[in-house]
């Protein structure tokens, strides 16, 4: 995995600090308590904390604000996990390769799990802007509740769920797509910038290449759900199709969706290259070659699956 | 009912802004925009809104903060009910003497409806507070996430769904009343008190008039799921004894739950005589005729039964 030291250092602490920044008191009911130490103990990949945390870096905010940030974001996007996977929802079966919180502790105990996720993760965000310039902190916590509210994430969960529903309103898996999977790239990357004060121009940039790396992100994940087995992405596969929700692998085809991959890498790359006349962005380059690797190992899954 | 033309305008004024305070863009998925919109119709009561506006006023907060204060409560509010009634919780069948969201919606929209409330909530407790000393705001977020978190309500929630399940541990009604119930009443006089700026006594006495208050409230709730029929409460009664729920007066006997809500009522009296030697507090006085209004019928209720 190209992935240098000093990231390979910041994943293991941001991981350390994703399952001690949730406070877990003694009188805490089990059934709930179960769902929070089995979420915690599994971290997952930290890609949106990574992100970030180094944005925040490039933009001079303070290490503990950072951190504090990442940690709060990492939460949300568990949270949306815990509820993606209900049986009301997704009814998926095993996530981070292991069994779904909802199977082991029960739905109530889930739902109420990731309520406590995401009142931490607003508590961390908070803290992370306090005492900051207020219209900084305007500024972060306006763009904040756009994302995740009902224009942003919540929208696109719910078209993403009542696809093929509304048959009054076509929607495509792009369109799905900006609102389930972007918007949390998107604060990954503009919120640290914001709370470092970055330029208006900086943040556009940023907000641009979260879209891009949002789309070629969900593009990889749908076909990883054509192509892949279980054993290898840790959770329930080929569910799309099953659960008739959008999937632009399905609906382009695997061939046109590895193409809108490369387009995307490719805007993402005129964006890269724009930030990088202003600062210190070299850290992207690292991501970009991850969505690359990525790529290839799903080009190398297809041509096994068409032998 | 014994409410003076003043607290009917304000009442109104809160049900309006309620109704208004939560922005549903027209690209919005149609079973989100129904369960929101249906929600948003249905203001209930607003008596933990009405709560925090009086405190506000007591407190010399300004009005523009009060009220948003008060809705984002009333929306953690709203949200915590349409949790409570998903069929894995509740199981309920009608709120606010109209069906379910989830009955009429679906439960996938009408949770992301009630995750759309709570960012919303956030959203304006964090401009309630925003741009006042920074000692306030972090005093009030940090109060906000005690009660909101896996420490406060959820593990109330938790205590409350899974009661009679975790036989290591004996705990009370009252304990998880303390968690459900009492924490929403807490922040509704503590939080606007604090933004209020007001010194540490009185942000005493009332967590204290809330704790005693919460417990009323819920004695009250207990005896109204064992005395009265559906088209009293507006809600499914008689669930309490169906699901194995914690309920007071099922623990403890109808008489002994009565003599629990007045005793309540006296060291609430007590609170209040406190908090009366330092400031305008007279609203308070009309929240205590409500209660006893509530415990009449009640009673008389009872010997209806009873006869």
């Amino acid at each position: 995995m190209l992935i240098s030291e000093t990231t390979k250092r910041l994943k293991e602490q941001l991981q350390q600090e994703y399952m001690r920044s949730m406070p877990l008191g003694a009188g805490l009911e089990p059934h709930l308590g179960g769902a929070l130490e089995d979420t915690l103990a599994h971290p997952g990949s930290m890609v949106r904390a990574l992100l970030a945390a180094k944005v925040a870096q490039s933009c001079g905010v303070e290490e503990a604000r950072a951190h504090q940030l990442a940690i709060g974001i990492e939460y949300f996007h568990t949270a949306s996990l815990l509820f993606d996977d209900l049986p009301c929802m997704d009814d998926a079966a095993t996530r981070r390769n292991a069994p779904c919180a909802h199977r082991v502790h029960g739905e109530p105990a889930t739902v109420l799990a990731a309520l406590g996720l995401i009142n931490r993760a607003y508590g961390l965000v908070w803290r992370a802007a306090a005492g900051l310039d207020e219209g900084i902190q305007r500024q972060a916590l306006d763009y904040l509740e756009v994302q995740l509210g009902v224009a942003g994430v919540l929208n696109g969960q719910s078209l993403d769920l009542h696809y093929g529903m509304n048959f009054q309103r076509a929607t495509t898996p792009q369109e799905i797509a900006m609102g389930k999977t972007v918007t949390l790239i998107r604060i990954s990357l503009v919120l640290p910038a914001m709370l470092g004060g970055a330029g208006a121009r900086t943040v556009q940039l940023l907000d641009r290449l979260a879209i891009f790396w949002g789309l070629a992100y969900q593009t990889l994940d749908d076909l990883k759900d054509v192509l892949y087995s279980s054993a290898q992405t840790g959770k329930t596969p080929a569910r799309d199709a099953l659960l008739h929700r959008p999937n632009l692998a399905l609906a382009i085809g695997v061939d046109a969706a590895f193409e809108r991959v490369h387009q995307l890498m490719r805007l993402s790359d005129n964006t890269i290259m724009k930030l990088d006349a202003q600062g210190n962005w070299g850290f992207l380059g690292a991501v970009r070659a991850q969505f690359l690797r990525e790529t290839a190992i799903l080009t190398d899954e297809q041509l096994a699956r068409a032998s």
